[in-house]
């Protein structure tokens, strides 16, 4: 690494050009491929996502079940029966559900049965309890029935054969009770990105640790933590697979930053040291060591983000500043992680188009991520809007992209926010 | 409980009347508050609910900092400096994040400073890096910087005493890195009700065992538990505190199901038996032994929903049907538990109001929960609607709620649609 002070001006002195954010993006979808599958348990399986289409092997129902409480028999048996033209069953069983009537339902004969029970053999129709009247054994139709009337047939739910959920799928909650009236105990889904999370700077303390001195807590490692289970991934952070207390601060050298970057992962996330300074170790490892394919995007915040490939892992390389991480997050790490985990790539946010109630400036060659808030139904820009305020992150209902070829929109002029409560 | 037959029939006649839908959602309302708090490690604490405001104790940050990489120095140093008439400093030492420059900058003097880093006495601004030169311990300014100037103070981000975050804030990954660099271990948030899952039904076996003879594979009891969890409880089944495989129904006796519903619990779900048939248990069994407030709702599907309190806890009785028990869940058990976890009480879906395709009935009198499809930005109710067709909410994109008063819509109609995939 340089140490010699001339050499390290060079490099404070910027970047030589940036990447548009279009080609950044245009990269990180060419770099992405859904992960291959894996099974997990339907109890597990909410919010995952389908790795194969779902076709049924069986009829759900598997057998013709009653609609109604009421009583199995034959239709013909009903004809003309009224209230004051009562027809005389004899009733000869039940039909329970998961407890069905063994025998068959002959000509002149009811069997009593519940809703979901199963059809007895003979019977072609279910005429509800409300309209009949029973006396012990004696059953009195008070009204016709037509044949098949009241009967759920086996496979009306889903055939045999038939297509159930598609590829892709993120499945909701009743998308998971109908695998399981499939009798599927497991569920082929999408496997979830392995995302580790490295989080740089000698100025740091880990999150959980109150500020002393000149050093501060972090808030990248568990904000990013937080992101990427969002996204469906699974954060590792400290060399442990789970997110956790404790020391999980890589220390501000190149040794110590490759050897937590080799790690395995699907994507390695580092926070700080990303730019061009005296300190920003993690660009020169990258490309020493992997592929640096991007350095430097023309977007505020978050322009000194880098990206590439190291070992079998992409790797985002995000300012430490929290609304820089943020914003790289957001535009670039996110969606890498969402497209390996097969779900839409685009952002989790709600957009929602709005007037803007103040101005707001921009400059041309560059994306700007602009924290705004929403009052009374207009857009007001966060005032406090510096890289490293997170807290216009929190303040802020959402923000507003505002394109490169723009200078920004009048008071008035209609904006897209998306909103950070989805 | 009643085996005679004559009792039973009696019994099977339906409901007396009918609560309507508003009446039980006030029920509702009424009974439910926001449980108490607990603390969980920050790192568990994204998506929780905020039990009470967050007031910084501290400056965020706690010193002044450097917002660019450059040199620390006196700005009166550079009254006049420009490329050509560059003002010459002695460079003294350098300050680094974590690693702050112990003395004091004197006139005429500069240190070295990364972004981020602490400033040093005596320094009133930073000069950034690319408007000077430096030729070993000689440092030359290239332009004018006024004081002040790219310095990020003490306490900009957060001051001491200032509200961070709301009651109530449902907690995003940006909040938890706020939390985080105010120094916070631990939040106070929300508990998550505790929420009993009790499956009833001798046709059923349990999740993940293929049908078998005349009895089906349960769906309610994993699609009920994703929907608990997808609201902020914690879904309770067989129990164990945890989603789990194995045998977790109960027997469809009234001794089971009443042990299963007195288990510790904020809310129990009973899936099916819930209606006036004979294998109806749990309607008797919560008015004996608890007091049930509200029995038959004027709805569609899911009629045949009960609701009231045993022991210390909210009880609801679900149809078991699945789309009525999904039904009654979302209109009456997902409220209840949203708003004990402290969450917005409203549906977790996204409305969007489109056309009709076709004309969709209803009946006055009751509301109907219509499940429908968007394709080409028209609304399709879906034609198999039975209450016991499951997959109808799985090729459905969303539901309309028709109102009592309302008997449908024609085609072309704007209609309200609730996406289940929010």
């Amino acid at each position: 690494m340089p140490t010699d002070p001339a050499n390290t001006d060079v490099r404070m002195r910027g970047f030589a050009r940036r990447t548009t954010v279009e080609d950044a993006l245009a990269w990180v979808d060419n770099q992405t491929r859904c992960l291959p599958s894996e099974f997990v348990s339907l109890w597990q399986a909410a919010g995952r996502v389908l790795a194969a289409e779902v076709v049924s092997a069986t009829n759900v129902p598997g057998f013709d079940r009653s609609m109604m409480d009421g009583y199995a028999l034959h239709a013909a048996d009903t004809q003309g029966a009224t209230a004051y033209q009562r027809m005389e069953l004899k009733i000869v069983g039940q039909s329970l559900p998961g407890q069905p009537f063994a025998g068959s339902v002959a000509p002149g004969q009811a069997v009593r049965i519940m809703t979901g029970a199963p059809l007895p053999a003979g019977a072609d129709a279910v005429l509800p309890a409300e309209r009949t009247e029973a006396i012990e054994e004696t059953l009195f139709a008070l009204d016709e029935v037509s044949p098949g009337k009241n009967i759920g047939r086996a496979g009306e739910d889903i055939a045999c054969g038939a297509s159930v959920l598609p590829t892709g799928r993120v499945l909701r909650p009743q998308d998971v009770g109908v695998l399981s009236s499939l009798g599927l105990a497991k569920v082929q889904v999408v496997r979830r990105p392995r995302v580790r999370i490295v989080v740089t700077g000698n100025e740091l303390q880990s999150a959980g640790t109150p500020a002393e001195g000149c050093r501060i807590a972090d808030s990248n490692g568990p904000m990013l933590a937080a992101l990427v289970e969002r996204d469906g991934g699974v954060a590792i952070l400290g060399g442990v697979d789970n997110r956790q207390q404790g020391d999980y601060l890589v220390p501000d050298n190149p040794a110590a930053i490759l050897a937590a970057m080799h790690d395995p992962a699907d994507i390695v996330l580092v926070s700080g040291g990303s730019s061009v300074g005296q300190e920003d170790h993690a660009p020169l490892l990258v490309a020493r060591h992997g592929e640096l394919a991007i350095h430097g995007i023309a977007m505020r915040p978050s322009s000194p983000t880098g990206m590439g490939r190291i070992g079998a892992a992409l790797v985002f390389l995000l300012p430490g500043n929290p609304v820089s991480c943020l914003c790289a997050y957001d535009f670039f790490a996110g969606r890498a992680i969402r497209r390996l985990a097969g779900r839409p790539p685009a952002w989790p946010y709600r957009p929602i188009r709005l007037p803007l109630a103040r101005k707001l400036v921009s400059q041309v060659g560059r994306v700007d991520y602009a924290r705004v808030r929403i009052a009374r139904g207009h857009v007001e820009p966060v005032a406090i809007s510096g890289a490293s305020i997170l807290s216009s992150t929190t303040v802020a209902d959402g923000f507003v992209v505002v394109s490169a070829d723009c200078e920004g929109f009048p008071a008035g002029a209609e904006v897209e926010v998306w909103r950070y409560d989805d």
